[in-house]
């Protein structure tokens, strides 16, 4: 049977689900007003259809893919939209958002009486015939999106309310993520006291996994810190405000501030970063 | 050729490392004036011989073994007593400390015309019959503390000025005991926010090698918190005070501060804690 999926916004994930979807049958919808010449051609390229909010609101299943401080803002504009609608769309929250943001979402959209998912996505957005990045989803209406894997997507129901998917989300990117961000504090730090080569022949010998997963989670970080910075402060968020581990993704979040302004700028921490990396892969063959 | 060489203190670490040395022939002195029944039967058990301050000076070498917090003050101990000595022993610093610290201690020997050497322990305590853990040490003095090899020790030189060892420990704890620390902290929340068994199938799908880490890495944890505390902090000295990724090894002491108070306590995270590897071990079966 045929879908209509809206997905908003049409950016780096967003439109490489809406790919992912159209090319297995579905009619995907987004808001093009206002965007960037280059935000068309991806959308165009992604077999997305620009739509009026009205048509929009008329979807089967909407998801919202945003940066994780625009989620909010996104559903209150949903939720005016849909609370019009006699049938409604199932909204799934797909951000990297805190418990506490999801259930906020979730009773933005219940005041528009659509039924709210709790999702969360892990991995990398899929692209043409490789495989789906794992699109989790909690709550009483996890069922509703079921559907999806039909279109393409690795849709995994998480037994629990809305926050458990969110919940997922956040404790893996916070132990994921934050290994890059010790790995890469560590690996600037013992690189300027000399001690580079010494510690990679120590994690080589006493903990190669761990090694082997910073050679390529390190140069992997480095043009996505910038984004990690928000998703840092929504874990610690996640923690909350007086939890002692709260601090540590505070932490976080200002190191990888800091690495995106290097990256930005003269790069010299990430050329570390980098070097440190390929030598350890180098010292492998 | 035999050696004396005294050990200060008698702990778990220093005790241990004690009785690989006198098993293999060393004569090894500690200091054991005021000391407690256990330490005294500890020291006895692992042959170390109880010496006055002057015979303690007048060793070949003396391998200071303490919590960071104390290695300034034994240094200062030390000097004090060697400065009258003709023949100088070599002092080696083994200790958890950042490289400022043991450039300053690198200053207080030096103050007593002894040759000194910067070393950092990786490793677990040797136990009898097992493998020792690896004696980093660097420096111009380095080379003279190589002859511990033939006394058991795994000393590896590595190849730098003093604070090159120390940057090497400081770093490996950074990542290592890191790692413990931000996997504790969201298997916990993940637990309470019910994605404990979501995170694992997760991890186990898409990362391996960091769940097998930490199903051994938590429960380990766990009694060694209280001493990581300090560690973490002067993992923090180790970046500085303005560096933007002290505040995450800050975020840390507090972390492990906390836990070893559960510990202590009603144990309520440190179960939750438990039950996730104990889990993660039972489901590779």
């Amino acid at each position: 049977m045929s879908k209509t999926i809206a997905i908003l916004a049409p950016g780096a994930m967003g439109s490489a689900v809406a790919r992912r979807l159209s090319e297995n049958g579905a009619r995907v919808l987004t808001s093009l007003k206002g965007r960037s010449e280059v935000t068309l051609k991806r959308a165009a390229d992604a077999g997305m259809v620009g739509a009026e909010d009205d048509a929009i609101a008329e979807s089967d299943i909407i998801l919202s893919i945003v940066p994780p401080g625009e989620a909010e803002a996104l559903a209150e504009r949903l939720a005016a939209l849909i609370v019009k609608c006699a049938k409604k769309p199932v909204v799934v929250d797909c951000n990297a958002v805190n418990v506490d943001t999801v259930r906020r979402i979730e009773e933005i959209i219940g005041s528009a009486q659509a039924p709210f998912v709790d999702g969360g996505i892990i991995g990398f957005p899929p692209q043409p015939g490789g495989k789906s990045p794992a699109f989790y989803v909690s709550g009483e209406h996890a069922k509703s999106v079921a559907v999806l894997k039909d279109f393409g997507l690795d849709v995994r129901i998480v037994d629990g309310p809305v926050g458990a998917a969110s919940a997922l989300k956040m404790s893996y990117a916070g132990i994921v993520k934050g290994l890059a961000g010790i790995g890469s504090a560590m690996v600037v730090a013992a690189t300027k006291a000399g001690a580079a080569e010494a510690l990679r022949n120590e994690l080589a010998l006493s903990q190669p996994s761990i090694l082997a997963r910073l050679e390529i989670a390190l140069p992997d970080m480095l043009p996505k810190a910038y984004r990690w910075v928000a998703e840092m402060r929504e874990i610690s968020g996640f923690l909350g405000p007086d939890h002692p581990a709260s601090q540590i993704y505070e932490g976080f979040a200002r190191w990888f501030e800091h690495l995106a302004e290097d990256v930005e700028g003269e790069a010299a921490d990430a050329e570390l970063i980098k070097a440190f990396a390929a030598d350890a892969a180098k010292a492998k063959i």
